[in-house]
């Protein structure tokens, strides 16, 4: 097909098959009458839920920029292009890992078991109409981009020390093998899917295993040069442009009505359109929780409101609500985002404490927001139950942590996952990347 | 629900339930059998009508990224965190406040009168199919941005001097009382709506308040320390980067055609998805007339091409398009953009003779091309009159600026609104936000 | 209409409609019955496709953003306002000038001929229902936006050295004539379509017209002062920020989405919405490839990995698989995609051999990939032939190569299109827009 405007073909014929198919039916009886019908509110309802996958997949597409722009803004000025770099090639990655494997890993004869069957995906042939609800490739590229965010977490916390290579190896790990095996346990309908485990768009599923990976990482890896003395003094790092970082917030909050939005996973009813519609409106609600909890928080605390934390706070409402956007009345959903934005504040200063050194924040913000998000489904949907809440937590945090420490150890140990010291001083957009972002700017 | 592909439930119920309730109906007469039919042109209007809230809604909630960095970019490097904090901040009162009384202030028997009944807005319970022809969480989420860009254009005019915390006071104030007050004139159905004021997307009820409420801010608060001299000379303050104004005022444009064309408010029909056509097509039509006419404009006046009078020029063409974005031919709609465009340009070296220090140009972009766009819409509506037109800029006009200026002169009086000379020359961020934008970049 | 939430009335009226027409058609027997079912049916695809192209669209004009942040990027810190202005100026010339001509140029009564008849284009007023497939005004905005990205590829190739007003007047012949003329051969159901030529989404007639108008000027203009040194050394000048070159790629990227789904030109059948996914798929694959492609590329060429290569070939990916997105299995699209990074990865150097001056590396990306897309496309899609396809490019480049040239040469002749050694010493932000666009920052 092209841009042929005015000789539009496609559509017509089909429009035809049914001008024909209709009053085929139509010399029958009432009841045969009545089967296109069906059919054809069928046909709308494809359409529908095939439309939200694109729409939902393309917002948090666009969660990838987010990220790029956000930890851009928070490393210093001369890791922004490896930081950069980072981000285009995990996504890059992430949608190769996802199709070569891990779609079939997570979804395919999982069957209440521990994981699928490794393959790379198929769709059906262009020009062949899909069966079932909704068309299987915008399933695999919505479920695509939420394996991406995985990746997208862990990049922050290693930043301005890891060296390239290595982290894109663990990205293709990570969202070839280790994302679609706990994915599979809940939305392949895996194990824990069956104990009664609630996670509705990934508090734990993406945001705490994105957590997991990058504490696990970040305790292998170590803190930056100077960054903890020995006195314990921490020293601060500033961002090089808070205007990235925010834009990156902005990008992705707006992502986020596609992440918790199309997880609903249907638009094809007016049952779906209101529930999707309710999920948006609680999803915003619990973002300007964590965004006002987290200025009070801070101008109480350090007579300053700190922007950044501002910023952390408006991602830790979104990931607190995600695991169950739907059922929170509003204040429901504002309190769990507050309270999200307050474990931000207090988590950011706790993990200097123990010398963790998480360049953006993103352990608060996914790994301890996520759990807390996933923890309190039950408030709100009294079907769930905290104790398998807590099983999901844990289960699906030990095997993050512990086989992604394995794969960070074994990488440190053959590779080498850091970059020397003089590489660090020198940053690390000379050292691997060989392009500087802001050669004309910094102070040098 | 959650991401579990192949075993999607939800869905399958609903065409269950309709397969089952076809042959049911099928047994009776003709009559009865056209009745599901309806049902499900309605079901399907009612998902459009819905999908179309959605969808303008995250566009229109993108606005308030394309404030933040159009802002970011033109004020000076030493007060950018501030505006960035401030931009995430008001989107999120905003968001609250709407919510504890803003919505049901403007919506809830009004019955055409001057406010409604303030309190919390609720809606139906998650499962539960909504009636009417969308779902009313649409609508609130969809209300909800626009009064928050009512907030966004407060923002940019202040900047540079006014304190967090007042500022964000009278924030939550204009966005839980102020918009929600004049906005029940017209579409709650109140006074206004009754007269015959039109204002379809909002030229005068988000554009112009914001722009009354800046200007009562900006002559209550007074100009930068240094911008006016004694002798009437104007000293320019360049903005940090216009890569950030450009990429702020291409995102407001983007989110514009969710601002003109959801407020079309209903997709589900023919006749409503060429309407929304045509609402872009015009949309695009004015920016594009304003950015020419005021680049021709500057190269004539200043030999030169000022960058930021192109950007207000898109700006100044959208707002003045907002008020009747669909009925204006092509050509007509080019000449209402451009005379925006010709009116920012005009009106920015005018208010500094008024010593009106509008750091971002908000005040001719949103209060004067808004004023334009709403009094010219019987040229392109002939049921409308200029009277009637006259009547709603000016009421709406005089209520907001004057209750505007009472509680910045309220604020003033209390906490204070404006920071110290100390701190406006050390510039905001140091001041009350703690963080530099850019710590590696500015000269010092 | 207005956002006058409880009392909806457009929306009612048409179900009220619907709900008396179908008693109406209820007397009569079950054949005029069936009548009513189909018009439904036909309005949801009317309104399916409708919303395609007001989505694809928006999405396509966001690249315009796109080009804007990767181009100011990508050029000197001097130079960035210009860039900027340059962008948002061509959008909006392209917007005029494709609806004064060409629009109508490029698809009214071409009837396998070489032209349409040039003419303002009109579409149905306000309130009354489109008849066909789609609204007519959905359509002219989605091929508005194409026609603008092929102007948005001619702005970064001849970045830094180009006078302002000379590259707006060609951008008005490129957009009003040019693009529309070859357009219309193919889209406009012109006499290349006729012999059987395949581009799908415009790797050709987008991207290659783009960088054959780019390529013609950049040779006419000459390279930038100091750029190529008498004994062949090629002076790098740096971009003033990867940050907003990476965001400027994602931008694109997430556009592409529309710029290829919304190609298919229909949503409103299960058939057309599961070969949008695909496309999706497809396309998001294929960049993939193209990313990791020149990222292994340059490591083993260089050493290191060039930040402005992996974005590249991104977007050369993504320009390879726009001529036929649908048909290819997904591997093949990986590769088709991967291809496209190597072209770039070599072809940058090379032009650079040959002292072709590109800024932005567009050539490589939009002329060199784009010829590569449209050439195997057969490969995929079996019913086209290698012959037809380099038919198309040859006959596409010919014209716009030559006519490009001309064009320039006129412009060079009479107007000028060069900026001043001085000027382009001290940046053309200073020169023509008087607006620098980092007043704090930069050295100098």
């Amino acid at each position: 097909m092209s841009h042929t405007s005015p000789l539009r073909i496609g559509l017509l014929a089909a429009g035809a098959l049914a001008a024909f198919a209709v009053p085929a039916f139509a010399q029958e009886a009432t009841e045969a009458a009545a089967a296109p019908e069906f059919a054809t509110a069928a046909e709308t309802a494809f359409i529908f839920n095939t439309l939200l996958f694109l729409i939902g997949g393309f917002l948090v597409m666009w969660m990838a920029a987010g990220f790029a722009m956000l930890e851009a803004g928070l490393v210093r000025s001369k890791n922004v292009s490896m930081q950069c770099l980072k981000n285009i090639a995990l996504y890059s990655i992430a949608g190769l890992m996802f199709w070569i494997i891990g779609y079939s890993l997570m979804y395919t004869n999982v069957n209440g078991g521990y994981f699928g069957t490794p393959m790379p995906y198929s769709w059906p042939d262009a020009g062949s109409a899909n069966e079932g609800d909704y068309s299987v490739a915008s399933d695999w590229f919505f479920q695509m981009v939420f394996c991406a965010t995985t990746a997208s977490i862990v990049s922050g916390t290693l930043a301005e020390r890891i060296k390239l290579w290595p982290f894109l190896i663990f990205t293709a790990i990570l969202t070839g093998v280790l994302y679609p095996i706990t994915g599979s346990w809940q939305w392949g309908a895996g194990w824990l899917s069956e104990a009664g485990f609630s996670d509705f768009a990934g508090s734990t599923l993406v945001h705490s295993v994105g957590g997991w990976a990058a504490l696990a990482g970040a305790i292998i890896l170590g803190a930056r040069k100077g960054k903890y003395g020995a006195d314990g003094k921490v020293t601060p790092m500033p961002g090089s442009s808070m205007a990235l970082a925010t834009l990156g917030t902005f990008i992705l909050w707006l992502g986020w009505f596609g992440f918790n939005g199309a997880s609903q996973l249907a638009l094809g009813s007016n049952g779906d359109a209101s529930d999707i519609s309710r999920i948006f409106a609680n999803t915003n609600l619990a973002a300007c929780g964590g965004v006002v909890a987290a200025m009070i928080l801070t101008q109480i605390m350090y007579k300053k409101v700190d922007v950044t934390m501002a910023l952390n706070g408006a991602l830790a409402g979104l990931v607190s609500i995600t695991a169950e956007p739907l059922m929170p009345s509003p204040l429901t959903a504002i309190i769990i985002g507050a309270v999200g934005g307050v474990i931000v504040v207090f988590a950011v200063p706790m993990l200097d404490k123990f010398k963790i050194d998480d360049v953006v924040g993103a352990i608060p913000v996914h790994l301890l927001a996520g759990i807390w998000g996933t923890f309190i489904v039950p408030f709100s949907n009294p079907d769930m139950s905290y104790g398998t809440q807590i099983l999901g937590i844990v289960s699906i945090g030990v095997f993050t942590f512990v086989v992604s420490g394995v794969i960070w150890l074994i990488l440190k140990s053959t590779v080498g996952i850091r970059a020397t010291e003089e590489q660090e001083m020198m940053g690390m957009d000379m050292a691997e990347v060989g392009v500087e972002a802001y050669p004309e700017f910094t102070k040098g």
